[in-house]
């Protein structure tokens, strides 16, 4: 992996860790927790394998003040996955001697749900990606169960089947709306699919866009 | 505030104080490094509290259990918005320094987007809470732009107008959607408003749903 590879894995890990922490109180998982642990041991490797690279290209003083500032967001991600960690440590105590968990996590922002996909749900047969889960409901899977056993942080290419359960992440809303899809209440509305070359032309403008406006909003937003 | 509030602040702000972090750097926005540190501020004010709250009212050792884990959570925020207080400090090298931070978010699988309601979106006049922003879209605003300067972690109440510039958070998919109905190239969906008793009673169901599928998970998958 390149320098860059490295860390945006690093950056996705120290995402997904926070999320699979909460998860695993939530759920009271022993088995959640243990990957938490692995992918905090994973991070450990990940930020090693960053500083040996940073440290086998550093050449020039230019270099060294590019380089330094790599190794700050590398102990930054996995600072938070640290603290993940540290999250999946109160598993030591049963559930009810920490109700204050359930409590924050049903009135934080961002909620976390099980959800059975029902035999009855257009879901069913689908890929996430195909889905586009995330997009259409804000709804991230964080873990999936299935006849194989559990998934975590799953790909976009992995099928739901008739009684997977998910674990997501999103708000009460979203949550509620995947919910209707999921015991099949609601049909899935599937994205058309648009041609590439339609689709790559306006993402070129809005990227212009967005160059332009971020250069306007450094102009003058950022001097209030 | 009760602890359980303190704890759900804290859990928030250090999940927003994260893509603020990286947003700053992305956009090169010194007024949002500010924010960040202001939050990471707040942040520290919050432990204190949750501490001085927990220490008053611990009385047996059975308190002190509970209470310990108590501390434990609000501890691993704190760190996450420490971390987040790193990753703003490399504003203090120039863009073309930092080239791996924009290489970094532009290939997590969550990017930060800069995009502009345009008069023409039927986005305009709505509330973010009416619009389900990101149930629809699965984006979550971190940060508005409009007349009166920027609004960091927008409450649902807050109203959309032309030419208001969102920072967001997502799926590639997810923004490309919102871009759709921000440029008013595609009209906003908005759901329709089923009666509140409806929504409860098949709410108290899910929820009933929800709490035989944590046994059933907790009873056998977790043996795996």
């Amino acid at each position: 992996m390149t320098v860059r590879e490295l860390l945006t894995e690093m950056k996705d890990t120290s995402e997904v860790i926070i999320d699979l922490a909460y998860a695993s109180l939530m759920y009271n998982s022993s088995t959640m927790a243990e990957k938490v642990r692995g992918l905090e041991d994973d991070m450990d490797d990940l930020k090693f394998a960053t500083r040996y690279k940073v440290l086998l290209s550093s050449r020039t003083r230019e270099d060294a003040r590019q380089l330094s500032g790599i190794l700050e967001v590398a102990s930054a991600a996995d600072r938070i996955s640290d603290a993940a960690s540290d999250i999946v440590s109160l598993l030591r105590f049963p559930p009810e001697k920490r109700p204050f968990i359930t409590e924050m996590l049903s009135e934080a922002d961002e909620k976390i749900r099980m959800i059975k996909i029902s035999s009855d749900s257009s879901m069913v047969g689908n890929t996430i990606g195909r889905l586009q889960i995330e997009a259409s409901t804000g709804c991230k899977i964080i873990a999936i169960k299935n006849r194989r056993g559990w998934t975590y942080d799953p790909e976009d290419e992995m099928k739901l089947r008739a009684n997977d359960v998910i674990i997501v992440r999103g708000t009460d809303d979203g949550a509620d709306l995947l919910v209707e899809y999921a015991a099949g209440r609601k049909e899935w509305e599937f994205e058309e699919i648009v041609p590439d070359d339609v689709i790559e032309d306006e993402a070129e403008e809005d990227l212009q866009n967005e160059e332009e406006l971020s250069e306007e909003i450094r102009g003058e937003g950022d001097e209030e």
